[in-house]
């Protein structure tokens, strides 16, 4: 496929930035399955939600039919600070790889979050204050989502309480001094402020944390404090549907400049920078109107999509939240603490998984000593430091612009680049060093996993 | 004045990026002062010159008549990689001060260096490549001109070794790893690898060491080392030309969406932040087409400008370098350890000492504990997290933001925002915790450093 003479970086305009967000859901033929009660294991009410999550927000997790819903003016207004978003055309790491392909990507990092986060971040923080709430709690892995919220409770001066994966806490204590300077409390998880977060502790002493267990003490929190809601960054459909922002305009900028993607490819730890990077696009294959070929690119060390079961499980450890069926590993599945922390999550976004189960995209994983070569080479020629999250979509283009050089053909790709790895420089200076070691679980060790899940 | 109604990014795109930089002393009545040799006391020619400096860049050094010089093509392309860089209205900043002032910054920051600097050091990386250099060495302070120089580097191929101000290479771990990821060799300055460093720790033994003591020992590993030369990122008169890109897009916003600023504000460490952003406003002062305000704003704690003398003085330490007639402290002037690593410099670029001379610019201090209250209220409502450099800019804009609200004047303010404060996070967070202390030389810390000045 040929591609025009096009800008290095893919310009739109501010008044190009959607004023929608779309809703995959409501074209998808098979929808994603329900949350359920884990108690009755009937599908979850609103009023039931609404305990947990904002009003607005409950309702955009429920809504299977609307295919675009309007983003509000104060929203956009933020987005505006640092969207449009580039589409750049990687001209020379194509240069450096040597490859017919035509290699683009979304480039997420372009805001102080240094990540794709804020998109959602703003949103939620914005029906919190719309629903006169005092303050949100929430988890954050690598540290990138709790910045963005923190940020986004800053900008609409909202508590902010961040429970952070004792791994990252330990690996990014720069990350906490950012949450803070925007006036977030930032608590190492497991914690001892929670009961659950003392369960864990208990039953696993020295653990290094999870997104599971984090996730599990901000919702205890946010149930137990007047005043206050829990927000999560990845999974949720409502994450899907706000992160469809970047799908959005990365569909806007390639009819501007006539671009046709072949492939189009996304790191996945709970599916936000994926869902959100592809919904757009998916729309248009499920409509029968574009033909494109998804990839999904998990760490090797937790691959729920390429290793894990289709089924019912808690969205959290502590076994406190709505059970969602997805691509899981089980909620007591430990992930080793590899780098990319924003991709340690036992389980799935249900929409991925529903896409994935329907073979509408794929998945593949990656080994972190192999993301971070890929990570090198984008620097180096790119121009930006890439997080390693992010680096495992640059190791799937990689592979695909190198098999095109072998067959000659002359693919479009396009990855979704979520975020930078300024905060990530310990993982750097292991793989600089020669030290970065490669986990890949055997099958005894997700058979552990597997037996959490809960029997429906 | 009143502003219309503008974007909040100012856009330009990438056919507006300038095609030359601007030469400010081709217009300058008094040019600044030449470089001497420190043993004639003659000017330096050319030849003398090019055993430190590569060949291009001394003609540039020494080029006081040619107003454009042409930007070659390979660093245009680079350049579109991260420019335009984003002139942006901070309408949240406007709204919290609730100030009748109109506030714009360039955006320096939007790129993996983390600062302007890449803007020269693609540049001396260009000509160091073209004239067949196996590679360069230089010194950086904060470690943003290490960094930008080690992507240009890699970018070209090219062997870059880097001495770093030590007090910077302990608090900027992560900034080491960064460039050790674009290949460079990182030292800490003072070191015992160079003969100026063994003398500088006889002489002050546990010293955090200074740019100044860096620049020595760089310039003593280029000129022995066969095929390498010496590169440096503020001070001198090549620097600010290719710096003026920033004033030359600002300009050329301006002129596209019909602003009209009275006052331009920048931080001033070695100058070529500062240089380059107000040279074309400069240019234009001086030729009695416009009158602007201009600010420098210097750490309490290295007052180059404002308690300086304006004289002949070694740029370095070491008294390696020629001799520059610049506003100074004294080469032998040691800083105290503050954060703002960017500006701890004796010196300041001979094209701002004369225009500073000449009374077309202004100076004022700023204690760091004022500069970081600046810096915590720009994160929080303007989104981007700034160097501490950059936010003596931010305070300046602040306080005069602050004066027009008093007055109701609506002045039009355009301060620098050089860049990011992602590797500053130690001081962020002594800032956050309560624990931070201002530094103001007295009259006895500042005649020692006099003392040192050449008698001439």
């Amino acid at each position: 496929m040929s591609i025009p003479n096009t800008p290095y970086k893919i310009y739109l305009e501010e008044k190009d930035i959607p004023m929608n967000w779309y809703n995959v859901r409501a074209d998808m033929k098979t929808k994603p399955a329900p949350l359920l009660n884990p108690g009755t294991h009937e599908p979850m009410k609103a009023e039931e939600l609404a305990a947990v999550f904002c009003e607005d927000l409950v309702e955009q997790e429920l809504d299977n039919t609307h295919r675009l819903i309007p983003i509000p003016k104060e929203i956009q207004d933020f987005y505006r600070m640092y969207r449009p978003s580039p589409l750049t055309h990687a001209i020379f790491l194509e240069q450096e790889l040597d490859t017919p392909a035509h290699i683009f990507y979304k480039f997420e990092g372009n805001n102080t979050s240094g990540s794709h986060k804020l998109n959602s971040a703003i949103a939620q923080a914005y029906y919190a204050k719309k629903q006169g709430l005092k303050g949100v709690t929430t988890e954050t892995g690598a540290g990138q989502w709790g910045t963005a919220l923190s940020m986004a409770c800053a900008f609409f001066k909202l508590d902010c309480r961040v429970y952070m994966v004792k791994v990252s806490y330990e690996q990014k204590p720069f990350r906490r001094e950012v949450m803070r300077t925007y006036g977030a409390s930032v608590v190492a998880s497991p914690s001892n402020t929670t009961e659950v977060g003392r369960r864990i502790l208990e039953a696993y002493p020295g653990t290094t944390g999870s997104l599971g267990c984090a996730i599990s003490e901000a919702v205890e929190d946010a149930v137990g404090r007047e005043g206050y809601r829990y927000v999560l960054g990845s999974v949720l459909n409502q994450v899907l549907l706000h992160q469809s922002i970047i799908g959005l305009e990365t569909q806007a900028a390639c009819r501007k400049y006539d671009i046709h993607p072949d492939i189009i490819i996304g790191c996945a730890g709970g599916g936000s920078n994926l869902g959100g990077l592809i919904s757009p696009f998916m729309g248009e294959k499920i409509r029968g109107e574009a033909d494109y070929q998804f990839i999904a690119v998990e760490p090797a060390s937790c691959p729920s999509m390429t290793r894990g079961r289709y089924a019912y499980d808690f969205c959290d450890t502590g076994m406190v939240t709505p059970l969602a069926k997805m691509y899981t590993l089980g909620h007591d599945f430990m992930p080793s603490p590899i780098h990319a922390g924003g991709l340690r999550y036992h389980g799935m976004s249900p929409i991925l998984s529903q896409l994935y189960e329907d073979g509408l995209m794929e998945a593949r994983t990656a080994t972190q000593s192999s993301v971070f070569q890929a990570a090198e080479v984008f620097a180096r020629t790119e121009g930006i430091l890439p997080a390693p999250e992010s680096s495992h979509a640059i190791r799937a283009a990689i592979d695909e612009a190198l098999k095109c050089k072998e067959t000659g053909e002359e693919k479009t790709i396009i990855f979704g680049l979520t975020g930078t790895g300024y905060f990530d420089m310990t993982a750097y200076e292991q793989y600089n060093n020669g030290s970065m070691q490669d986990y890949i679980p055997d099958d005894a060790d997700l058979e552990k996993g597997f037996a959490s899940l809960p029997k429906i």
